[in-house]
Formats: C-alpha cells, sequence, structure tokens
C-alpha cells in the first residue's frame, strides 16, 4: 500500500472522465443537433474516444495501481469501485467485444425492418448468435466478478448490488400480487368523460415543460431542454441535458417524460463534486437512477396534490386544454390498460411487463432456454400476468424491444426495482413529511429534493444499493412499497 | 523510404483528425449551446483531448517516421504537409507555450473590462509580456521553419505561402490607391433616401437566411444553421455548422454574415474526400479560406443582379422590408463610411485597417518597435489613411481588437489578401460566364460553386497558396484585383 499508487489511480480515473465527457456531449450533439450527413465520422471519432478512454483504463500500470493499493484502507471504498469498473472494463477477450459488435449491430439493424415485418424467423437467425456470444460474455464476467450465475454477471452491469436472489424474491412477490390488483383496478375503473385530444402548439408545449423544469428544481443555468426522438437525460453536473418529445395533439406523455427525466438529471448533477471523476462520485446502479426519474414522474408529478398545483400551469400555457380539470388530469395521467406495449405501458401493468422480460433473459443466459423458446413463453406470460394475446403478433410481442438485438441483458429489472424503491423512497419522505400534499398544492418540492440530496444524492457510490436503502428508508428493497403504492392510488384514490 | 513508414503517419494523422473532430464539436457546443456551468468541465475535457492530440503529433515515432519517408517522390507533396503540420506543432519548448497561455489569458481577460475603460496603460502593463513571448515564439518558429523574419514565421501560421514580401508589395500597391480612391467614392455617393431600421421578427429572419442558404447551395441534410454572439462558421465535411446573430430592427447584416460563412463553410465541406484527416487534404490558408467567404459575401451576395433576385425572398419573409426595392439594398449594402471600426468597415475602407494593423504587428514581432509607440503610430495612420481621428480614444482605437491580447499576430493580413483573392478569382470566373449577371437574376449561383469546387475546394492542399491563385486565375495575387473591383462596384456602380 502506498499512497502515490492511489493518486496515480485517481488521476488515471479523472483522465478517463474526461474522456467520458467528450464522449456525453458528443452523442447528445449525435441524437439531437447532428445533421444526417455528419454520422459517418461521427462514429470514428467517439469509437477513436472510446478506444483510448478503454486503452487508459485498462492498461498494464492501473491493474498494478491496484495490486499496490490492496489494503489501504483508508480508501477502501473508493478502490472497491475503482476494481469494479476495472474488471467490467478488463474482463473481456477484445476478440470478444469486437465480435459482439458486429453482430450486435446487424441483429439491430435487420430488427429494424424485421420487427415491421413481423419476421421473427428472419430475426432469429441474426439473434442466435447474439445471444451465444452473450452467455460467453456472461461466463467472462461470471468469472471475474464470482457473481451467483452468468446472468447476475450480467446484471451486475446495470443493477450492480441487487442480485438475482434478492430480484427473484421481490418478483415472487409481485407475480403473487400484481395481476389480482390489476383486475380489481380494471373493475373499478370507470370511463373518463373528457379527452385530452386537441391543438396544443409546440411553442407553448415547450414554454410549459419549461415551467414544470423550473418548478421541480432544474437549473437552467446548468441545463438545457431540447427535442429529440427518444426522450433522453445525459450531462453531468453544470451541464445537464434533457430532451423530449411532443405530440400537438396530446401534451401529458411530454411532460410525464419530461419530469421523468429531471429526475435523472438532478441525479447525476448533485452527485459529490469532491469525487468528481473518480467511481466512488458516480451514480450508483440502474435500480437507484431509474428509482430517481419515477419518483419525479410518478410520485410527485402524477400526484393529485402536485396536479393540483400545476393544472394551472397547463391552463395558462394551453388555452385549448381549459376544459380539463385537475382531477381530469390526475384521472388521465392514471388510466391503467392492459395492452401488448411494455413502453406505453402504466403504473400497475409496466412491473408485469418488466418480470416477463426478466424471466425470459435470465432463462436464456443461464442456458435454460433457447431463443426459439422465446415467442411460446411470451405468449403465455402475457396471457397468465396481463390477459392480453399475443400469439402471431411478434412485432408487438416479443420483438418490441431494441434492448436484446444488442445483447443488452439485464438491464430490464431496473425499471421495476426503481418504480419499488421510488415508492419506498416516497413512502419515507411522507413520513416525514406529512404536510407534502400541502406543499406540492403550492409546487412546493423542495423538501424533497433536499431529502434526496442528503440520502441518495450526495452519496454517490459510497454505499452498496441495498446498504443505500436502507440507510435511507430503513430498509431493503421490498415489494409491498410498490404494492401499497399502487393500492393506495389505484384502488383508493388516496393520491 | 519506406511505404510502411508513410502509412504509419497517415494513421497517425487520421487519429489525430478524429480527436480534432471532436474538439471542433465540442467547441461549437460551448459556443452554441452549452449552459454557463458547463464551462469548468468542458475546458477540462477539451484541453485533454489537445493535449492527447499534440502529443501524438509530436511523438518520437513520428519524427522518427518523418525523417524515414524522406525522398519518397510519390507522396511528396503529402509528406510536405504532414511535415509542415508536425514543424507547427513540434517547434516551440512545453515551457514556452505554457507561459504563453497563462500571459495571453491574463492579457485577454483584463482587456476585456480595460477596453471599455479606455485603460491603455494598464492594458500595456499585460500586453507587454504577451509580445515578448509572441517574439520568442516567432524566433523559434524562424529557425525551424527558415522564415525569412520573425513576423514571416508567425505570418505562415495563417497565410503559410504568402510571404512577408509579397504582401508588403500587395499593400504598397493599395497604399498607393486606396486612400485617392476612398476620397473619390467619398464624394460621388449620395444620401440614401429609405432606412432599413424597422421591425424584422427573429423567427421570419431565421427562415429567410435558411433561404438564402439554400440558393448559395448549402445542404442541411449535411449543416445546420444557429446563433451565437459572434457569427462564425466550423465543423467539416457532412457536418457543416454555421451561426450568425439577429437584430430585430435590421436584418442585412445577419444575412451578409450569414453568406459570408457559406464561403468558408462550403470549402471545408467540399475538401478531397479522398484526402480526410491527412494535412494535404486541408484548406490551404487563410488567405484563400477568407477569399472563399468574401466572394460569397461581396462578390455574389451583394452584386446587383443577385439583389435583385433575392429582394423578393427578402419581402416575402419580412413585411416590414416591403419598402425596400433591390436597389435600395444593394445601396444599403455598399454604404462606404471613413470610421474607427474594423469590424464594422465596408469594403472599401477595410483593407486600411488591416493595413494599419500590419505595419505595426510586423514591426512589433520584428522588435522595429515597442509596444509603448502603437497608439502613436496607430493614430498616425487612422489619419493618413482614412482621415479618422483616434488620439486618446484606445476603446476605439488600437484597442478594439482582441487578436494581439493573446498573441494572435500574423493572423491579420489574411483579410485583406482574401479579399483581394475573392475580388481575382470572381474576375476569372465572370470571363468564363459572361452570362453571370443573368443567372445571378434567377438565384443560380451553381456554376460559381461548380467553378470553386474543380479550382480551390478539391485542391486541398497539394499547391502552394500562389500556386493555387495561378493555377486557377493565371497570376498570382494582385492588389490590382481588388482596386479594378472596387473601382466598377464603387465608381462607377456595374455591379
Amino acid at each position: 500500500m502506498t499512497n502515490s499508487a492511489y493518486d496515480k489511480l485517481c488521476e488515471r480515473f479523472r483522465e478517463i472522465n474526461k474522456l467520458q465527457h467528450a464522449i456525453t456531449y458528443l452523442s447528445w450533439d449525435q441524437m439531437v443537433m447532428m445533421p444526417p450527413q455528419g454520422a459517418a465520422m461521427r462514429s470514428e471519432s467517439v469509437a477513436e474516444l472510446a478506444g483510448i478512454s478503454h486503452a487508459r483504463l485498462t492498461a498494464p500500470e492501473v491493474a498494478a495501481w491496484l495490486s499496490e493499493v490492496d489494503g489501504d484502507e483508508e480508501h477502501q471504498v473508493s478502490i472497491r469501485e475503482m476494481k469494479r469498473v476495472w474488471r467490467n472494463a478488463s474482463c473481456l477477450p477484445a476478440e470478444l467485444v469486437k465480435k459482439q459488435i458486429v453482430v450486435g449491430s446487424a441483429c439491430e439493424m435487420g430488427w429494424r425492418t424485421q420487427r415491421g415485418a413481423n419476421d421473427w424467423q428472419g430475426f432469429l437467425e441474426n439473434f442466435k448468435p447474439v445471444v451465444e456470444l452473450s452467455r460467453r460474455e456472461a461466463q467472462y464476467r461470471q468469472q471475474a466478478s464470482g457473481a451467483a450465475t452468468p446472468y447476475e454477471a450480467m446484471l451486475a452491469l446495470h443493477c450492480h448490488g441487487d442480485s438475482e436472489q434478492m430480484i427473484d424474491a421481490v418478483f415472487a412477490k409481485l407475480r403473487e400480487t400484481l395481476p389480482g390488483l390489476l383486475q380489481q383496478v380494471l373493475d373499478k375503473q370507470g370511463d373518463i368523460a373528457v379527452s385530452e385530444q386537441a391543438d396544443y402548439p409546440i411553442e407553448n408545449q415547450i414554454n410549459l415543460n419549461k415551467e414544470m423544469l423550473d418548478t421541480l428544481g432544474f437549473d437552467f443555468q446548468a441545463g438545457r431542454l431540447d427535442q429529440s426522438m427518444h426522450p433522453f437525460s445525459t450531462g453531468s453536473a453544470g451541464d445537464s441535458r434533457i430532451t423530449t418529445r411532443y405530440d400537438q395533439s396530446s401534451f401529458l406523455e411530454a411532460l410525464a417524460g419530461t419530469a421523468h427525466e429531471v429526475g435523472h438529471a438532478s441525479y447525476e448533477s448533485q452527485l459529490p463534486t469532491g469525487l468528481r471523476g473518480l467511481p466512488i462520485g458516480e451514480s450508483r446502479n440502474m435500480c437507484i437512477h431509474e428509482s430517481q426519474s419515477l419518483l419525479f414522474e410518478k410520485q410527485i408529478f402524477f400526484s393529485k396534490s402536485f396536479m393540483e398545483f400545476f393544472a394551472k400551469g397547463v391552463h395558462r400555457h394551453l388555452p385549448a386544454a381549459s376544459h380539463l380539470t385537475d382531477d381530469d388530469l390526475w384521472q388521465l395521467g392514471t388510466r391503467v390498460k392492459a395492452q401488448k406495449i411494455r413502453v406505453e405501458a402504466d403504473e400497475v401493468t409496466y412491473p408485469l411487463h418488466v418480470m416477463l422480460r426478466y424471466e425470459i433473459e435470465s432463462a436464456l443466459i443461464n442456458s435454460d432456454i433457447e431463443p426459439e423458446a422465446i415467442p411460446e413463453l411470451w405468449n403465455e406470460k402475457m396471457q397468465s400476468y396481463l390477459g392480453v394475446e399475443t400469439t402471431g403478433d411478434y412485432t408487438n410481442g416479443c420483438m418490441q424491444d431494441i434492448h436484446w438485438t444488442d445483447g443488452a441483458f439485464g438491464y430490464f429489472p431496473s425499471y421495476t426495482i426503481g418504480a419499488i424503491n421510488a415508492a419506498q423512497l416516497f413512502a419515507t419522505i411522507k413520513s416525514e413529511h406529512p404536510d407534502w400534499q400541502q406543499r406540492f398544492k403550492t409546487g412546493d418540492i423542495k423538501f424533497v429534493r433536499d431529502w434526496l440530496l442528503e440520502n441518495i444524492w450526495s452519496k454517490g457510490c459510497s454505499l452498496e444499493s441495498q446498504e443505500l436503502m436502507q440507510s435511507a428508508t430503513g430498509s431493503q428493497t421490498r415489494a409491498e412499497s410498490l404494492i401499497e403504492h399502487l393500492e393506495a392510488r389505484y384502488l383508493r384514490a388516496e393520491y
């Protein structure tokens, strides 16, 4: 153990962070600003930067420094996180990574037309080698990390700290409860008399979304709101980039999307400044990240009390929405419907869409099933969880998502673990702030931001994800947190 | 001589080009999109990329490869250009470059307030070390390049191929003719009855500028138009980024600026594709670059015949401009006025502003004068060239430009050599296309682009700048080309 090896590691990670900064904003530009013909040169430039960044991280001296710092107790946690990042980057043979890029992009490119053509057989041919290589990747990652299963090793890329065993247990609980709860909600839910459809000029919607960002604590001196095909959030402290997509005939989806992205952006921009550039200073994992976005979207924006406040802004910016009361907006925003498409799913059905994918992808990566088995499993599960028939409809069935096409296995669970974490964190916030609804009615959400800053954002990666949930809420991720939230909102219309 | 050393050089320069691509678009983002608080991280990231790029260019193996390829006749010109780029990057001690950054940014930062405060003495204190270090830089560069004088070595950074001797001769000719010509123009020029001032909504101006870009051959599949404080053009083939600045009470300046930037952007985007990433595939020098922008702005946009066509677009987009005929627009765009500020100068007086700066900066870098002497020289020359009194007014006198504050000596002449080249190139185009005015009246400028593509853009750096002028126009840069243009337009109102 020498201080100087640790210092060298810090310096190296900060250098890599500067390269990642460049990649981040070049990628944002690519998705938001770049004209079509810029694509070829841009990918070459980004690939060059990624190559330099990877070479700096996996250089022999880094491995040497990492063994030198073994036993450095002062920086134990920081070193743990450095090792995690280093291991993820260095455990795969370069040959495998290259093959995956080729095979993955062929599969994704094919999928773009095969999906619309409902061509499962064509897709399957490209998809089989993707699975084959992902299984090899999972084995390498399992060896390096000591994960319990190959799938858990993939999971750790996105949900590090949330084990397959833990997710299995949480999902088992949801499986018991949610299908029945969904039926109750559908039975209870009446028709809505009003319609959202009208003419809402985009310019007005942009101003409305900016007003919401302002209400939710987004700082325009340290961020931007733009438009893109697929809404996303990227950037870092001092420079958050949020995008949304507008539809001239409706406005709620864009607003919800913007609220969602504020959660992601707030987390990234409020990470501990002193640890910037080091792995310990980064956001924890996607289950925590998604909990931040869902907290802003589902717990704040779609609460009755916030909607009571925000309806005034809607009416001010969108004269065509003057027929919609705050209760109408809440009704519209909390409609539940069993249907085929995950990205169109509501709070109640979304976890069922995710569980189905989790069960299939874990079996696939753990070699318990082969890709050929996917459609039948998909149809069975859609029927049993959601009562929805997808047989023969690959387009809106097992071919609907992009994730698997390039081997991004292990990402899906973060959507639902994130939703549970959001409900659990917000339950704690509510219990500490019994006047939360009074505050939301005046547009005051600062106490939520303060709480998240103290309990989540400022922690970076200093705690493992379940330690973080424990310290913030008094318990690890509990499926009940989500169920209680859904029952309160969707059966008892409490908030 | 081995092929493989040349191949390695090509590979290295292409790698560097990918890093430069990243710097280019990150810098564009910084000036056009980035929120204020992103500045600190952005400069760190760009500095890191610049450092990597510099290290790759000046690495010992590059020097070794460059001596290995000595005598390779097949790639002689490509190697000449590689050596030029390499020499420019590697001939300065790192220590000096670091000092220059510190001293230069202190001087520039100080200037931002001192200029407004008319504080020459305060500025002088920061400026003296800048000059001192620039003289040392010039000596190193002279040693490495064998330039005739220290100033010529600085000149070569921007105007490579156009010698101090040549520029002296060209400027001597202008000095004989221009002050007298200016007097004739001022005497002849009557008052204009109409005023441009009215209310022109920015949104309409943006559409008008986009229409002009379209007319001038700008491809929106391979470029963007945005707004920034200071209009500029950057980017590369497939992705040109032009900016302009709008004023709600006038529109001609923004249009002229956009036309100007199209010239720069067209050059950069039409360089030879096969040589992309290599020094031989780059734009020639700033005297040629500026000739392209001035050709689009002064020769095309402000010609009577193009204005006759484009006035229709102005009237369509800007109802408040309906009182301005095409002749009014031409009159407004070709007003001549002797005044203090270079960036506000017209075609006739601009060269005088530049010559004054050239004379002072060359004497300064060649150690013929000291910084203290600047104000008096400035005032004398302003009086003798333009008949304008600047004594005591440093703000609008010798402190008006940013260029010298961080040591950018040798840049100014490119504005005027560029204007001469533009007039000379366009004279050749006109002689080859006697129906040019008929074509301009219908908005057809494609023949100009075709000619420039064949004679300038496609050449990259394969010819030295004066070889390029010779091959394109049949002679080297001649001061008479500009004088003839100015006499035709401003004394005889021919076009």
